[in-house]
C-alpha cells in the first residue's frame, strides 16, 4: 500500500474562506485515497461547513485554531504573536512531521515567514524561493523567486535553477527542463551585475539544462520551463502577466460590444474564447510552493476557490512520492 | 509664421529601411508645413525611393551617409568607428544646431550611446532616459527608463520623473501628471534598497504630482501617467507588455478557428477586434524619446512601418514648441 500524504489546509485562509478551503479538501480527500487532510481552524465554523459533504473520515481531522492571521498584519509580529492562529499551527504540524504538506490561501507574507521561522529550511539552502507556476501558449513554466525577500545574490540564483528544476521534473513531469534566466537581452554579456555574474555560474552548473537569457518578451511564448530570477523582477513578471492577460480581456470584451453585428459574432465565439482564456489564467494552476523547507509549504491566490485547494493538495503527492527535498539536499549538497 | 522644426531622419535604420522610413519622412513633410526633414544615408538609394512621391522639395533635403550600422555591432565602437554613418551623420546634425531632433529606426544601442556621447547630456542631467509610450486601457502612460544603462541610482530616478512629467504634460498633454513609481507592493515600505530610497525622494519633490508606489499588475489597467523605473525593470515591463499581448492575441485566434460555429463568430467580431487590439499595440504610438540630452533623439522600433516614423517626426513639432528641454533645464537646475 502506498504511503498516506499527510497535507495541512489553512482552513481560514483567503477570501473565500472556510466556504472554498474546506470544499477544495472535502474534494482532494474523495478523489485521492493517498491523501489524509488535516483542517485547521477555527473548529465550529469548520463543523459546520463539512455538514454539507460525504467524505472518508479516516482522512479527514479538524484541528482546531483560535485565532487568524489578516492579510493586513504585518507578517513577522502576526507569526510570532499568534501562536494559535491556523497558519502557525499548520507550519507546526509540518514542522512536527506530522504532516507532509501545508497549503494556505492566507497573509502570503505569514506564509513565507511562517515557513522559513517554523519550518525551516533544508541545511545550505540559503533562501527558500516562492515558485508560482505561470501559463504560456505551449503549457506553463515555473517562476522562481516571486516571494518577499529581494536584492538576491548570484549563488541564491543557482539554487533556484536547481531546485525549480527538481521540481518541474519530478512534479509536474517536464523531461530536462530547460532553465532561462530572466534578462534584458539573449547575449552573455546583457544585464545587470547579478544577472552577468549568474550567467556564467549557470553555465557551469551540470546538474540543470541551462539554455541562457531569457527576454520578458519570449517568457509568455514559453521560451524556456524554468525562469530563474530575483523576486522583484519575478513579481513584476507575475503580475504584468496577470494586469496585461485582465485588461486585455476587458477590453476585447469590451470591444465585442461595440456594434450588433460584433454582439452577435461574440455570442458564437465566446465558448472558444472562454476556453483559451482559462487556459491563460494564472489561477487554473495549483498554488506556488515555498522550496527549499523541511516540507512542502504551499501558498495559494488568496481568491482560491475549491478547485485551486484541491490541486494543491494533490500535488503534495507527487512532491512526498517523488522525494523533492531528498533531491534538493543532494543538488544543494552536491554545490557545497 | 511659425518657425521650422528640423529633423534628421535615419533614413537606413530597421528592418524596413529605406522604403519605410523614406514613406514616413515624405508623410511627415506633406502632412505639416513645419517639418523639414533631413534624410540621412546612401544618396542614390534614397533618392530612388524619393521618386515614388511628390512632396515640397524645399523642405527634404537629402545628406549623403556612406555607412550603415547594423543592429549586432557593439554600439560603442561602431559609434567611435564608422563616423559616415547615418546614424552618427544624424546626431551630429543635431548636435551642430541644424537640426532640432533626430528620428532613428536602427539600432538601440547605437542611439542610446550616440546621443550621450555625440548630442550630449543637458547640464545637470546625470542619465538620460529612454522613455516609450506604452499603451493601457484607458489611454497611454510614459515608461522610463528602458535604456540599456541598468542599476540606477535614486537621484536619477527623481530625474526620470521631472523629465517624463514635463513630456507628459507638454508634448503628449497630460494636465498634471500622476507620477507612479514600479514597485512590488503600494506601501511605502515595500521594495528594494532602490525603490526603498527613491520613495521619499519623490514624495519631497514638488515639482510633481506623485502618487506613490504602482504594481506591475496595474500598469495596463492605468494606474499612472508617469511609471518610473530603472531600466532593467522598464525592459522588463515593456516586454511583458508586448510579449503576453502578443502571445494572448496568437491564442485567442486560434482558439477562434477551432469549431465551425467559432469560425463564424470570428469573422463577425475580426473588426471590432482588430480594432481594440491595434489600440493596444505598441506599435500604434511614436517613437521613445531619449530625454535629458541637447536635441530631442527618438528610437522607434526597428520593425517601424512608415506611419511611426511619420508619428516620431511630427512628434518633434510639439517638442521644439513647448520648449522641453527649457523646461527639463529648469527643473533639474532647480533641483540643484
Amino acid at each position: 500500500m502506498a504511503e498516506m500524504v499527510n497535507v495541512a489546509v489553512d482552513a481560514m485562509g483567503g477570501d473565500n474562506a472556510p466556504m472554498e478551503t474546506v470544499k477544495g479538501a472535502v474534494e482532494a480527500v474523495n478523489e485521492d485515497k493517498r491523501i489524509r487532510v488535516f483542517l485547521v481552524g477555527i473548529e465550529p465554523v469548520i463543523r459546520e461547513e463539512l455538514k454539507k459533504y460525504s467524505y472518508d473520515e479516516a482522512r479527514l481531522e479538524v484541528v482546531h485554531a483560535s485565532e487568524v492571521i489578516e492579510t493586513a498584519e504585518p507578517p513577522v509580529m502576526a507569526i510570532r504573536r499568534k501562536k494559535d492562529s491556523s497558519i502557525v499551527k499548520c507550519m507546526n504540524l509540518v514542522k512536527d512531521g506530522e504532516c507532509d504538506a501545508l497549503v494556505s490561501a492566507g497573509s502570503t507574507g505569514a506564509v513565507l515567514v511562517g515557513g522559513q521561522v517554523i519550518v525551516g529550511r533544508i541545511k545550505g539552502v540559503e533562501r527558500p524561493p516562492l515558485a508560482p507556476i505561470i501559463p504560456n501558449v505551449k503549457g506553463i513554466s515555473l517562476l522562481l523567486d516571486c516571494g518577499a525577500n529581494v536584492d538576491a545574490r548570484p549563488s541564491q540564483l543557482v539554487q533556484f535553477a536547481k531546485m525549480g528544476s527538481v521540481y518541474m521534473e519530478s512534479v509536474i513531469g517536464v523531461k530536462n527542463p530547460r532553465v532561462g534566466l530572466v534578462n534584458i537581452g539573449v547575449e552573455e554579456e546583457k544585464g545587470n551585475a547579478l544577472t552577468k555574474e549568474t550567467y556564467p555560474l549557470l553555465q557551469n552548473c551540470p546538474e540543470i539544462n541551462f539554455i541562457g537569457n531569457v527576454e520578458a518578451r519570449d517568457i509568455a511564448a514559453g521560451a524556456a520551463d524554468v525562469l530563474v530570477c530575483e523576486a522583484f523582477v519575478g513579481n513584476v513578471v507575475l503580475k504584468m502577466l496577470e494586469g496585461v492577460s485582465g485588461a486585455l480581456v476587458g477590453k476585447i470584451k469590451e470591444g465585442l460590444r461595440e456594434s450588433l453585428r460584433s454582439k452577435i459574432g461574440a455570442l458564437l465565439v465566446m465558448p472558444a474564447l472562454k476556453k483559451t482564456l482559462k487556459g491563460f489564467s494564472t489561477e487554473e494552476y495549483g498554488g506556488a510552493p515555498l522550496l527549499g523547507l523541511n516540507g512542502l509549504v504551499v501558498k495559494t491566490h488568496g481568491s482560491s476557490k475549491a478547485i485551486e485547494i484541491k490541486n494543491s493538495i494533490l500535488q503534495c503527492i507527487a512532491f512526498k512520492e517523488q522525494k523533492i527535498n531528498d533531491k534538493i539536499r543532494e543538488k544543494i549538497v552536491l554545490e557545497d
